[in-house]
């Protein structure tokens, strides 16, 4: 059979299903699923439809007439089989909303009942959250569930038994986990719990295939494979012991920094161990801080990747795991790091450039379109950090719809203004300079007098204060919610990098504030390179005009008295690639002070540092990044890009825990100061 | 023997005891502790000290000087044992701290081996993080565990099996539940895993008397108390098999609206039901959102209340349950409310407001000293939200610690202004007034010419925006934060309150910002309520001037076009009664919008509504709340005080979630809408 003429009357359809349907397409649609029909029949048996759709969470109206779309067009080519990712009806996550409101719940089962009846020809395999049975029982009210819709009706359901609760994931919250791994018959369905298992076979057939079928985290706990496990159970193994044809899995996974590698790996090796094909499905698109790349694929048997869709795209992708059908689309660069690489703090970005964009860039689109959002509006400094935003926000939702405002203080240098107009014009994004100066001034005018009066009360006034620094940041950041609340569907950009949020350089109700913050998980050092790799890699090349990648970043609110010259960050704080390796040893490594006082920093490999001025600057870390914590707790959402980040849905740490000592203390020290208290 | 003179001698220690030491305290405690010791040999066997204290989250070393004073103390009088609350060398909760910091967890390790060594003749029980045997393992890497120290050395471990994870909870993110129920002997200790379990008594002896010993989540599951069970296993069952004298569990267990009477039913139940008396040890203080209330206390064996700490205080409690010895001291009111009264909203939330009070202030308090925090600002507007916070404010840090500032604008009445300068003079706080028109009046010079440029572009302009109304909520907080800038360890107050956040009603970097929200879980007629309470049970009485709690809220931002007065905000948004009323439905009883048009409001009982007006109330509610949940995101951190709440921490709802439908839809337009995308 010709398996190019599949794959291209495919991706001919694929782009078709992702058009607003109108008669036109309806015509060519049935056009290509005449071709199809006839191409599908020969490799029927084991046929699979992998629908890699980006639902919105909660609108279960939207998310069940795009699952009805995709059946509908599977059925019609005469596919055995369509499956989605997880929760598809409901959307991932859709977290404690069901709780609060569990009409939401009501009504994604009604809709699962409704298209239940329209799967003649085809097994359809659809996500949806399913109230347990809950009279006098035990544990949270509701599953995580797949509905097999088969012959018009419901004919079994999977429920999810390993549940993540770490990182942003936090299932356990409000799912429980499934008593028994694999099938259960339809007559469970909202009536099941731990009392109600039925004895039945775990996996099922579909054109006498048999299938093994479970949801994401239940196959991520092969005892084999990983070191350590969070689980006890193993749902996929417990699967195998009936020797399935196919594994299916539904999930949704987001991004991280040097995660796709360990999902390759690890599908690989269940595929290869247990001699049988896998077919991933996973969820594309954004929610809030989680992005989801896709990347479904299938291994065959001896763990050799036979198909692959498209990452951070909608596709349908037609393969068959038995007979060898299905076409590997590349991955975006990045996503297939090598998990040999040894683990250490490099500044060789390169590699993870590609994913780092699209993730950011599909954040930001969900993240306005699921919203109701068009516009966003941000200053333009004419540095590094406002740079890769306005690009990152022009691509995402195009130029037109980009404001760039430059905000020039007296200490903002000539420099700085021209390359924000320039950056604007090589982007073609709206602009406009607007100055500062009279808030500043008048907010001068009013604090001058303001403070005397405090004065008169409280003698703990600062000699040296932020409060001129803030003011201009938070001036802009006046101007910016101005321009949101005056234009239609219009909010700022928060323009803060992880390297400063760590250490707290950033001013609340200034620049961390906005309605999202794109580059709030990207270390500055990285920051460099991704501009750099934006020149070069997008369509338009060098928008990013090369002074502002060269100057060394400071925010020009204030003089450095030693130079008469804006303050450089570096000096206030301390060198960015040092910074960095602070944030990443603790992320990656959870090292502590004095680890880090005994291994070398790369910064030190071409920099000499004293021992004292690396104290200084850990002391200095460790300060800055107790007191920062309140600034993390009220950031704007932002696409977590990293492989751990400082996002509070990611990340949770008491704001009140600033008196805890990183350092540690000697044993000898321990049993004196405990003498001292005894009474 | 004289019982009241044990607590009398005991309040007097608990005195010096909750004092920095010095030598005059040492040498009263000594002269106490000659008294006691002699009393307290006379109820030896069985008796118990229940240290109620209140830790600093991470602050090993204040937490284990603190726990090590009440241990010396405890041993030195003569008691059995010693009792701390869950986790008490840590703080609870410390979340993600202790993966993304191990260093802390080694710390609290050996801080105990430490401490232990100096328990001589007494067995302290004292919680702690304890690292799980890790390799080649599975499950998350700690346990919460509690040590039995005695003889100078740790004599065995409890550890936690039901991990709660729901509202503010998130033990399951870091902790494994443990495999066993009660005791494991002290080789086990940070060696410890499903594998290692070692076969021993449960339950353990302590000079003679055989005690079953858990920690909080522990003894909350069982099947004969509760309806429905959140877990399968029950410990406090398991340990009843042994039948042990005395049940002893270490808790922290904040406070919300109708939850203590819950507690006080359910050890009663179980103490009754096994006809074994129960010490229950509650932390005390706040971390962030939760406020802990302490109230420990000890029922007998037959259910009855033997002994009861103070609430929201500190306090070392001497008992002994198998004596009869233990007393019971007053609950704040609004704890112990009937959880038989019918649950439906009402207006009379009199019985609540000590509680909401005291619940607060401590909130307050310790988030200000916890965190190094002296100073705080606030807007006086002379409305009903700046009122309440300033009163709450300056009760938990001090008048002389608080700066009022009335922030005036055209809009403002000469009204506002003198109740504002009233409040202030009543309360006794520091106070200023400064007017905002020259900020008001630069930022509309800019924003003509701004807005022009914009407008260029885009032409999307609102023809009514609440850009003026912002520009004045955001002048404020300028001034605000201008002040925290400029004066050591202050910090502005939020104060928006639980209604209107839920309309949206507040302003982002505006009334909204600040460094804390002391009544953002507090519905706006409560807070009626709330001032009235105020005005007559705080020391000074009347420091609310009556005009401020008789007048309609209103922000006083914008003219109403109809009236030409200052924008009422009830009708802006609809009747707080009915408001607060969908807020307590939706929170409570999880209603959704067909079930509030079917069942009448309370407001529908005395005011005349129709039916359009109340679909449109409803209507307006639902739009609103969705828009709104990007101001929850970002808003500082608050004291949760009802049974459920939008804090970010205890409710988690996609931000990306505006779509969802929360009326339903009909089964026959769903099939109507699916046929219609058949390809």
């Amino acid at each position: 059979m010709d398996t190019n003429r599949l794959y291209e009357l495919a991706e001919k359809a694929d782009k078709l299903l992702q058009m607003e349907a109108d008669e036109n397409n309806k015509k060519e649609l049935e056009v290509i699923i005449k071709e199809l029909a006839p191409i599908i029949k020969e490799i029927k048996q084991g046929s699979i439809g992998m629908a890699q759709i980006d639902p919105i969470v909660g609108d279960i109206e939207y998310n069940a007439l795009k699952v009805m779309k995709y059946i509908s067009f599977a059925q019609k080519i005469g596919l055995d089989a369509v499956v989605f990712p997880e929760l598809i009806l409901m959307g991932y996550p859709i977290e404690d909303t069901i709780d609060r409101h569990p009409i939401i719940v009501e009504e994604n089962i009604k809709w699962l009942k409704e298209i239940a009846k329209l799967t003649t020809s085809i097994t359809a395999i659809v996500g949806f959250v399913e109230p347990r049975k809950y009279d006098n029982s035990t544990g949270k009210k509701y599953y995580n569930s797949l509905a097999i819709l088969t012959d018009g009706k419901i004919q079994g359901i999977v429920r999810k038994s390993l549940l993540p609760t770490y990182s942003e994931f936090n299932d356990y919250r409000y799912i429980e986990p499934s008593p028994v791994v694999g099938f259960q018959p339809a007559e469970t369905l909202t009536l099941f719990d731990e009392n109600n298992v039925r004895d039945c076979q775990k996996t099922n057939l579909i054109n006498n295939i048999r299938y093994g079928i479970s949801i994401c985290e239940d196959c991520w706990n092969n005892k084999n494979f990983f070191n350590t496990t969070l689980y006890d159970k193993d749902p996929i193994d417990e699967l195998a012991e009936e020797h399935p044809d196919i594994f299916i899995n539904c999930s949704a996974s987001p991004t991280r920094a040097k995660k796709e590698q360990l999902k390759h790996n690890m599908l690989s090796f269940i595929a290869k161990f247990y001699k049988t094909p896998i077919v991933y499905v996973n969820q594309v698109g954004a929610v809030d801080n989680s992005s989801f790349d896709g990347s479904s694929r299938v291994f065959d048997k001896n763990g050799k990747l036979l198909a692959r869709a498209k990452s951070f795209e909608e596709q349908f992708l037609i393969v068959n795991p038995l007979k060898g059908i299905g076409k590997v689309y590349p991955l975006t660069k990045g996503l297939e790091q090598s998990l040999t690489e040894e683990k250490k703090f490099t500044l060789d970005y390169e590699n993870d450039l590609a994913r780092t964009y699209k993730t950011i860039i599909q954040g930001i689109r969900d993240y306005f379109y699921k919203n109701g959002l068009e516009r966003a509006c941000l200053g333009l400094s004419g540095g590094l950090d406002s740079t890769v935003c306005a690009v990152l926000v022009a691509d995402a939702i195009g130029k037109e719809n980009v404001f760039g405002v430059s905000m020039p203080s007296k200490i903002t240098s000539k420099e700085s203004k021209s390359d924000a107009r320039e950056l604007a014009e090589n982007l073609g994004i709206n602009f406009t300079e607007v100055s500062i100066k009279p808030m500043v001034d008048t907010c001068n005018d009013v604090f001058a007098g303001l403070f005397k009066d405090v004065e008169d009360k409280w003698s703990c006034r600062y000699k040296k204060s932020f409060t001129q620094d803030n003011i201009q940041a938070r001036s802009r950041a006046m101007y910016l919610w101005g321009i949101s609340n005056e234009f239609a569907k219009c909010i700022p950009i928060a323009t803060s990098d992880k390297s400063e949020l760590y250490m707290g350089y950033a001013t609340i109700n200034g620049d961390m504030s906005g309605g999202f913050a794109p580059i709030a998980d990207v270390p500055k050092t990285k920051l460099f390179a991704f501009a750099r790799w934006m020149n070069a890699n997008r369509e338009k090349k060098n928008c990013i005009p090369e002074a502002i990648i060269l100057k060394r970043p400071g925010a020009e609110l204030a003089i450095d008295e030693k130079t008469g010259k804006p303050l450089i960050a570096e000096d206030a704080l301390m060198p960015y690639e040092f910074l960095d390796e602070v944030i990443w040893r603790i992320e990656n490594r959870h090292e502590y002070y004095q680890d880090m006082i005994d291994s070398p920093f790369l910064y030190e490999k071409t920099h000499k540092v004293t021992k004292e001025e690396k104290q200084g600057w850990l002391d200095k870390f460790y300060r800055r990044m107790s007191t920062s914590l309140y600034k993390w707790s009220i950031l704007p959402p932002s696409v977590i890009v990293e492989a751990r980040s400082i996002n509070k849905y990611d990340y949770k740490q008491p704001i009140t825990s600033s008196h805890i000592n990183y350092k540690g203390v000697d044993k000898a020290d321990i049993k004196e100061k405990l003498e001292t208290v005894l009474v």
